[in-house]
């Protein structure tokens, strides 16, 4: 072609010509740039996909960590409460919360409940959104329901081996379908919080506090297991399988890269794949940071390497690094981490000593820790303000503890809270699911 | 550009010339619209990939599940069989399988025979298929062995703690090698069934009902494990570990995305994006709804709380989805989800009262689920027709259940099918395997 | 169209115009062309990012191997070793190995020392890259950290239930921050041993070698558990759980689709994606066929179906296929696998009869079967040269085995490598841990 006399825009027709008619698909019934259009949809839809997928997992990684961390006579019941949230919480949000959250205009107190469970993007209104509309609503509503049944799994670890079952899924009821919903507008539906400018890239306030909130809430009103305080001293109950509780935490931590990583909400060009793969070293690297910090102060406070405060320490850098896993450099990602990996030991000591029981350590985890990260956003991120954060983490806060208080106050006064001392000694896995979880281990 | 007097066209020639020259490594080597359809079977060919490798993943959730429902001196063998269940079905499958599934010509009762396992397609041929031609056939053959090992990872379970290992193992290879994939070449293969009119989307019926069929002959033939019906009354006889069985259902809803999700076949533009994402949305929410149905039948009928059968429950909607997982609202799929999680528990029960001995309940989730799904697509698609998933379901019934019955027939008159009395009664890990699962946790 | 009377290349030209302007947001900022490189870019880096996930997850398959086939008593802390190894492996690569690794120039034995965890591609330096830049560099540091991760992980197992935890941790920091980085740097940092023409696809030598011949030289200088050879004859000390032994096998074996199919190191065209699935249907079928060669060997020689060599056969397979797992048929791929199958349970019983004392095999799967994966390549890659294969191996075997010998030698005279005899005979999860893994199943 270079010896043709015809200016160069006519080559190139010519070439781009030539191109369209040996590839018949997309001369046919499509242009290349629309093509290209299409394509992108479907990469960014199916990263949503397989993040999404991701953090469906994270499900696992909660119904193993808790059911290693909790005595065998209560096994079967904390699993059945995991199982069981995570099924309730899709099929609430499906109803009601997704629509609550997404469903009203910006800026705004009160949420819409639109139904916005129909139908999918058409091709024409993709192609004609100049980029806007860029991936499937379904694949956003995939992505976000597992995001809620994250937040209701950190309430049963909490208030594990003395709760009534059934009292602990209509609480999952109310906090998946609207109290976590009501919340996750106010920042992530454009709501109130975000235009004061409160920071939560995927949700250690939105998620993590919130689920921690509402635990607290429940620990509060059910009291310790029996004999955790008992004599004023502070007991030692060790959970039955750590095999499993450390299986749970890497399955949380290989989760949280969908968690994180799907939060970027894009991945098509150049500066989003960046992103995402920034995303996905920093919360690695949080992680690490935290197991790292956290096992060196246990064998500096305790004398021993203590495998569960390791575990926490990871999952306590995730959550840290779920506020802003973007801007940090990874050595500072790192750095947040292990302050949380230091936050979490302390946090569970001092949670310990005030005779609040949380069997799994999920309020220092999640609480603690998710405001911790919240906070670290205003050195990471320029765009970041601690009035905003504050304010945030203060609505969040007080929203869902007290809802959820008031929940868990009109449980107990229509079906009781807590099951009674002979089923709490004999273990909730015969009173309530009537099996054993190791029948064969153990002696009942 | 908005100044020149040229025509339009000439412009955006001009442009794209620009932009051909500013990019070399594609203006050298490969037009743009060429970029574009590589790009696009590149993107089809990692869906493939990634999700045949979440299929892949539900051969260890049949091994959890199988294994925390057996007692413990049957988990060894139980290990055993999963994992070497899988490796003969991947091998088989490439030897024999594939040749016989998707080697034939259309609406034909003879399979072919040819060998399809040499280089996958090349660019040329790509390129001027017109988009016929869209992914490896690598990856296709990836994603097909990897549905093979899940029918053949039904049989185990239900032919649990009683039967010979290598027997069992002689049974896979023929049933990943040949039974399978005649009967899946019958409608995957575009054999008669499909010419019918037989929907079966991802495999309630090639897949579960396959594998369900090929165990119910098994059980009937080796009959129930000693003292599961002694003296006229039904024996419970608990699994050792739930943990791990709630592991493996966790497991399996998570490559269940993979299964269903993967089974769209292309994801490369708006539709087919759009359409994987439904698949995913509905087969979230049918394993959801599959759940919670059968943990509140069990605990009306039971008056617990039953795990396991809430664990079936999400598996029972999971299976029944699987034949239409695209067409129905997310709403629709819970219900359907939903009344198989009811069926499971009614089939459970039922087939318990046959004195038909399946200790992890595969029949009825995989079988009885699979039928109920088969049917459900009459009401969700409306190219469903009744009499094709009737003649669908007779027909890979009678197929799988009797090649199988006269398999199980001949492996019994040359080897045995169950193992002695002794040995049943010591356990079948140390006759078969030398190796106990548990030995300090349990007394031999 | 088809009645104009315009050249060919002015239709095509004004068709591409109407096209470009009906999707306003390619027109407007970013040419075609641009748009499509971009996109690439954002597969290719998705690509690395999921596979990359899958390695990490490997993590997770070690540590249930690991702690499967360990006793009860020394259960917590090999979970602890796993869970810090992968921590610690993080942040040395991150502070350290990554810029030994990758930051010298080629050909040189001096690995460069330049920081590379800096700001990622840039838009202009992608698109003017000609296609050389086109994945972020993020996303490399991502795949690249979890395989040094892998490395290490080796290592755990072989000194399992008699090594000191924090001299262990001390090894992994000079493991994954030196020694490994700088033998990766020969190969695929483009060193010398690159120069020479050593193939080594994802790892047999650089990863698995590697973290074998670390564990000998640890082993050697550990000398073997209390009483395994006492009295001159060989004790079996068997796993305390083998399901988790399972479990970690199938995790494994999931995760090297990520070890395996990322190593192409690009996807986004039709020979790659066409690579990348070959790589995962070899590594697949290489994986099968060790499981049946050690399954079916296991029982011709010691009269059982022994599932622990099952498993290390289908681990030896994967280990063995990681040298080339692209160039072989799937046949010639199962062939490659069933001889490691073979390989890895004789080399178990040799080893053990030489009394070098390594609980779960590591030195046989992953030194035996990655010398015989490297040596495989000289048959099924025509650029493979014995010669330089075995310059491959002598190199990485003399350089990881010495300075891990070194090390392991100064760690004995600075803090000691062994727990005390009654810490051995006590366990020492109490000792090192502080926390008993299965408190309520052993008698303690």
């Amino acid at each position: 072609m270079k010896d043709m006399k015809l200016p160069k825009g006519w080559a190139v027709a010519a070439f781009l010509a030539v191109t369209a008619f040996a590839v018949p698909a997309f001369a046919e019934d499509a242009s290349v740039g629309e093509t290209v259009v299409q394509l992108a949809y479907a990469v960014d839809t199916f990263y949503f996909l397989m993040t999404g997928a991701l953090v469906m997992w994270m499900a696992a990684g909660f119904t193993m960590l808790e059911s290693g961390l909790v005595r065998s006579k209560n096994t079967v019941e904390i699993l059945t409460k995991n199982v069981a949230l995570y099924a309730i919480a899709c099929i609430m949000y499906m109803l009601v919360g997704y629509n609550i959250m997404y469903g009203g205009g910006p800026n705004s107190l009160i949420p819409g409940l639109g139904f916005l469970l129909g139908a999918d993007h058409t091709v024409t209104e993709v192609l004609q959104s100049g980029g806007k509309v860029y991936y499937s609503a379904m694949a956003d509503f995939f992505f976000q329901v597992v995001f809620v049944a994250t937040a209701m799994s950190i309430v049963s670890g909490a208030v594990a081996e003395r709760m009534k079952l059934w009292s602990f899924l209509a609480f999952a009821v109310v906090l998946t379908g609207f109290i976590y919903p009501v919340q996750g507008y106010w920042k992530w539906g454009k709501g109130f919080l975000d235009a004061l400018g409160f920071l939560d890239f995927a949700g250690s306030g939105v998620v993590h506090l919130c689920g921690a909130s509402a635990a607290l809430a429940g620990v509060l009103l059910l009291g310790p297991r029996k004999g955790k305080y008992a004599g004023g001293r502070i007991k030692a109950i060790p959970g039955a399988n750590l095999p499993l509780a450390a299986l749970g935490t890497l399955v949380l931590w290989l989760g949280w890269f969908g968690f994180n990583g799907g939060s970027e909400l894009k991945i098509s060009n150049i500066t989003e794949a960046n992103a995402v793969a920034m995303v996905f070293v920093n919360t690695n690297t949080a992680a690490a940071g935290g197991l790292v910090a956290a096992l060196i102060l246990s064998r500096f406070w305790f004398g021993k390497a203590d495998l569960t405060m390791a575990l926490n320490g990871a999952l306590a850098g995730l959550v840290a690094i779920t506020a802003e896993p973007l801007t940090p450099s990874p050595l500072v990602a790192t750095l947040i981490g292990a302050i949380a990996g230091l936050l979490v030991v302390a946090a569970i000591i001092f949670i310990d000593k005030a005779k609040i029981d949380d069997p799994v350590g999920a309020i220092s985890v999640h609480g603690v820790c998710g405001i911790w990260g919240l906070l670290a956003v205003v050195f990471t991120n320029p765009k970041g303000s601690l009035i905003a954060q504050l304010a945030g983490i203060g609505t969040i806060f007080a929203w869902c503890f007290g809802t959820s208080f008031i929940v868990w106050m009109i449980i107990k006064a229509v079906m009781g809270v807590r099951v009674s001392e002979e089923e709490e000694m004999e273990g909730v896995d015969v009173a309530e699911c009537g099996l054993a979880a190791y029948p064969e281990f153990t002696k009942e």
